[in-house]
């Protein structure tokens, strides 16, 4: 497809891909090239509001801005690491400039497997897995880890190897449960190893050689791997919809339940909802989970590297699991698709890697008049638009729920395995950093930190972050003789910065549109961020942590819009020495009262496993919520239709004979 | 049904009542008496618990606790407030006593529809309402509220009658829209009008006579009175079991999933879970909502005293909706009833006061082994059961979600229609303490204050509280060289009393037995509290409001177990002056360790309306999580069988060819 065809919001085509390959082999003609990435740049945004604001009116369509893409890739010869950005309307590159020594582009795909390779084939970690001694049947694999950072001297693209043991030839063998004490770390980019780690086993520092493995029992997760039988009394749960969806789709475009929206994709961050409106009303330009960090509290070398950025790093868009129809997700499901680039320039089809579906999401609002009993009762359809991303060892379960009420709330469920370190076996033995979590494997603390980025357009772009804390009034003999009386207090950001929680204020951050009054609450519209309190970083203030991830000491981020800021640690995150996001673009000066401002929001989960977290996860779930507070005059789900059994179709448990007389322990019989 | 039927925590019979009133009959013969509550009283655990044990492990069943009953009850002839304790087994009372002049009884629906009579019967009430000078066709009615408190010398029964008019002769006409300025007081047991009260209707404290009405416009809730039609684009969505659902119920007792508990209910908690065992093991002898205040941040009078106790001083049991079939519930539900006395001592039916059915909460657990996209994909089936309380203008759906992973959620949605005030309808009037909602009408800010009672039997009954602050550790140059690390702080609460949040350190609350060691974590055996961050109640110090609910001043409690201690704000809120629950039994000085205690949650919400929260607002969820945390050596969900395609019958969206080409201001076009 031509790239003049396409929404500036469409994703990237696979004709794009082969353009940009295109384009740039005859910049460098004869030089051999290694693609890393190949992905849509984002339109500039006041390039991009006159069209869409034709859209929304209805009026006809200015030019496009142009179509860009943007490119990662190494020169083969020279071993240089590049960024390109090209013209895929002219067909022309805009620039191309070489990166600094120490900028590390994201892993890739080809490479991970190529670095798996190299390890496994090579005779020094050959020689280590023969000190183990491994039971027949038994072999190793590792997964290539982001390096991390421990110093600002390092420019080699390194990858830390960590091995494991697999029990049975399966594939999906929990090799996790069976870690090695050893890791080879590789140069990514030569291939070449650069030493071995020993890792530690006991409860203190101390390393020792390989040594024969000692046996210990793997647990495995997969069904066919359980020693015990699957439950056999859940039953079926069906999800009909037999007049379709709610929900029309035109490519990209959405409309639902007086939403309209666009779905977006692209290799870093995946899912991206842009220029969502409600009843025709601007509410946000673009929402999207902006970074990332995973921070591990093993104090220990070479643990002490291990802080992934899990969209910087790799990216949540190559990450995504291409989803399956009614294994991970249930009802009538629409699925969009995206691409990349293989580390030769050619496309690959990302499929279905976005479902969108609705679901039931139990009573909207209900009120009975006690008098009559008479009631209205509404249920809560949701819309939902999820990806899962398999980062290594890890899920993440990232959706975007819209509902009738104008609400949208960004769900993450952490799901996976956990990244288990070897401990020795041995009686009582365990550490104050982690748990055991079977034997001789222990699961080190640590945090998963996200920046969602939240690019406001409350009645148009100009708008201002203020909170508002709930406080006591003073006792006024007159006004508040009882001491009841509480009010907020208001304070407006208008510089940018950051600005922390407080539960004991039940502090309340809310984008506002000063120019737009609400004629019912006489104030400016608004919508409110209900956010995840959240404990911040907690490594030390001089760690490498806190200097690679600013956003991730502060909840709440205001910056002044500008192109380009789109990640919060920064555009390069691996192998980082510090933060060039949002420590920066929050420290500018910038105003940001009544003007193109972005919000940032830091949550997550301080992650101390439980046993229950092994050998796979139960998803834990936080979330994150935009309410419209005072955007409309009243409450906007009123129009939807009644809850009713004719529209529902429930139906009633009827206690069976058989039930009423099981056999029981229990003497208990029905009551009525 | 004969008491001696009846499991130990099987719910109030109809035969029981009669009993009850037969039994106070015959103690006060010819005398009038009016009849409260009568209900099962709680039986002791140390009696109750060898006949669990026995049951549980299969064992012949032990003689079972005495069946015992309590009421409320006015003898008619002194007025006077009595208790009694009965014997259902013997027939006899096992005591009857007078309470002290200044306790008040929770309202009952008879008293609340008798004294709604009394006033709009009332002449001096008639006069004002003459005074509006209301158009033809509008009408007015009250909502006799709670008085509250603000003295200590207060011992008649009061209400006060909030005023509103009705627009419309429709059983569903908003009446909270149009607030009146006038309340009168009257004595609930007299039936005499005290005082007629004025409302500010300004930004201070004035009020005035009662005035003739500026008509403004109501806003309607119900679809039959809204200005807007019904959307018309949302389609049916259909769960269907065809199999049936994944429990079974005996009485009331349920199984689903390796849970095994029996539903409780009473007049005063509603719904309430008994003896929770997961495959086998104990976890939670009782878990129950024990209370809920709302007090008002609007600081003149009268409104210093709208603090609400909506268990104590209602009763969500009494309170709780008789559900429909595909209102309230969608999918396969089994419905619960319960009774409750009329104040003449009959028997009535509560239908359908709890719904139980399954649902699917999306993904449980998740992994790709991204090496060969082999995938493991569990859903999440839940099981609800859940509840709906009117009370006055608010509902709360108040629900216990289990999951098959062993997690127990309790979440709680408030909808419903704000508590109203009249606000003069002019030009920029509006106050610091609340919202205007609509044309002459305010919502002031409040908040609603839950204490969540959990009664823990973690493997047995004696258990600890204990909590953890994750820390970083300090810097070290062998262990710790790059302050990376981090651990936890562990603190026991050892003595009853309080502890408060603490977002900032990750503060998590575990209840362990230190008696059971897990043999994989090498820890003693734990449940954690994953909490409700919220602000405490905010009214000043000195406030009658901290001195009725010191619960709402700490999020966290652990007591002593006592028979009888039930609520959090003590037996009876109704007009109290000071607190007799937990700031009591948290001041006893009980040793907590290896003991039987309880643990009891405040959270809640600080609820500053929005405009979108009227006529009826969306539900507001806030929810909180008992999860295991080394209870078991794995996560037990891992036998739940694989997410497919031919148990969940999903049906794949196709994009038709119309909606394809479809008529949009957007050229979008399908990308593939």
């Amino acid at each position: 497809m031509n790239s003049s065809a396409l929404h500036p919001f469409d994703t990237l085509t696979p004709e794009e891909i082969e353009l940009g390959v295109q384009i740039l082999k005859t910049a460098f003609p004869g030089v051999p090239l290694r693609f890393k990435r190949i992905d849509v740049l984002e339109p500039r945004k006041r390039d991009v509001i006159p069209y869409l604001e034709a859209e929304r009116l209805g009026r006809p369509l200015p030019q496009k801005p142009a179509r860009l893409l943007y490119s990662y890739f190494h020169r083969m010869d020279t071993r240089g690491f590049f960024k390109a950005v090209l013209n895929a309307d002219t067909k022309r590159p805009v620039y191309i400039t070489e990166l600094p020594k120490n900028v590390q582009g994201p892993a890739d795909v080809d490479e991970l497997v190529e670095i798996e390779e190299a390890c496994m084939k090579h005779p020094a970690v050959q020689a280590e897995i023969e000190k183990m001694k491994l039971p027949a049947g038994y072999t190793v694999c590792n997964d290539p880890w982001i390096y991390g950072t421990d110093s600002d001297n390092e420019s080699r693209r390194l990858a830390q190897c960590y091995m494991y043991i697999i029990e049975v030839d399966h594939p999906q063998s929990n090799h996790y449960s069976l870690p090695c004490a050893f890791s080879p770390v590789f140069d990514q980019v030569t291939k070449e190893l650069i030493r071995i780690d020993y890792l530690p086993t006991g409860s203190d520092s101390k390393t020792q050689p390989t040594q024969p493995w000692k046996p210990v029992k793997c647990i495995q997760y997969a069904h066919d791997l359980l020693d015990e039988p699957t439950r056999t009394d859940l039953k079926p749960y069906i999800v009909r919809q037999p007049e379709g969806p709610s929900f029309a789709v035109n490519g990209q475009e959405v409309s639902w339940q007086k939403w309209r929206f666009r779905v977006g994709f692209n290799n870093r961050e995946g899912l991206v909802l842009y220029n969502l409106t409600f009843d025709g009303r601007q509410t946000f330009y673009r929402l999207s989970m902006s970074e990332m960090t995973v921070p591990y509290g093993d104090p220990r070398k070479p643990y002490h590297r291990k802080q992934a950025f899990d969209a910087g790093d790799v990216g949540f868009g190559i990450t995504a699991n291409q989803l399956a129809l009614g294994c991970d997700c249930l009802g009538h499901i629409k699925y969009f698709d995206g691409y990349r680039t293989d580390s030769r320039g050619n496309p690959v089809l990302l499929k279905n890697v976005i479902c969108m579906h609705e679901q039931d999401n139990g009573i909207q609002h209900k009120h009975t008049n006690y008098r009559n009993n008479a009631a209205t009762v509404v249920r809560n359809r949701e819309l939902v638009l999820q990806m899962v991303c398999t980062v290594s060892n890890y899920e993440y379960v990232l959706a975007w729920i819209l509902d009738q009420a104008g609400h949208i709330e960004h769900e993450v469920r952490a799901t996976g395995i956990l990244s288990t370190m070897p401990i020795d076996n041995q009686d009582g033995l365990k550490v104050p950093w982690g748990t055991n979590v079977g034997p001789g494997v222990m699961a080190a603390y640590h945090q998963h930190l996200f920046s969602l980025r939240i690019d406001p357009s409350v009645d148009g772009h100009n708008n201002t972050l203020i909170y508002e804390d709930s406080v006591p009034m003073p006792v006024d003999e007159e006004l508040n003789p009882y001491g009841m009386g509480y009010t907020v207090e208001r304070t407006v950001l208008d510089v940018a910065g950051h600005a922390d929680l407080s539960v004991e204020k039940n502090r309340t951050f809310k984008i506002i549109n000063e120019s737009v009054i609400n004629p019912i609450s006489l104030k400016p519209v608004a919508w409110k961020l209900q956010l995840a309190p959240s404990q911040m970083l907690i490594m030390g203030p001089g760690s490498f942590a806190r200097k690679r991830a600013a956003f991730a000491e502060h909840a709440v981020w205001v910056t002044r819009y500008q192109d380009d800021e789109l990640y919060a640690a920064g555009e390069f995150t691996n192998q980082s020495t510090h933060d060039t996001g949002l420590g920066v673009w929050g420290s500018r000066g910038d105003s940001t009262r009544n003007t193109d401002i972005v919000l940032w929001h830091t949550f997550g989960l301080t992650h101390n496993p439980r046993p229950e977290d092994f050998p796979v996860m139960p998803a834990e779930r936080i979330s994150v919520m935009l309410k419209p507070d005072g955007f409309f005059t009243k409450n906007p789900a009123l129009d939807v239709p009644a809850s009713s059994q004719s529209f529902n179709r429930s139906t009633l448990h009827q206690d069976t004979h058989k039930e009423a007389q099981r056999e029981s322990c229990c003497v208990t019989k029905s009551m009525l």
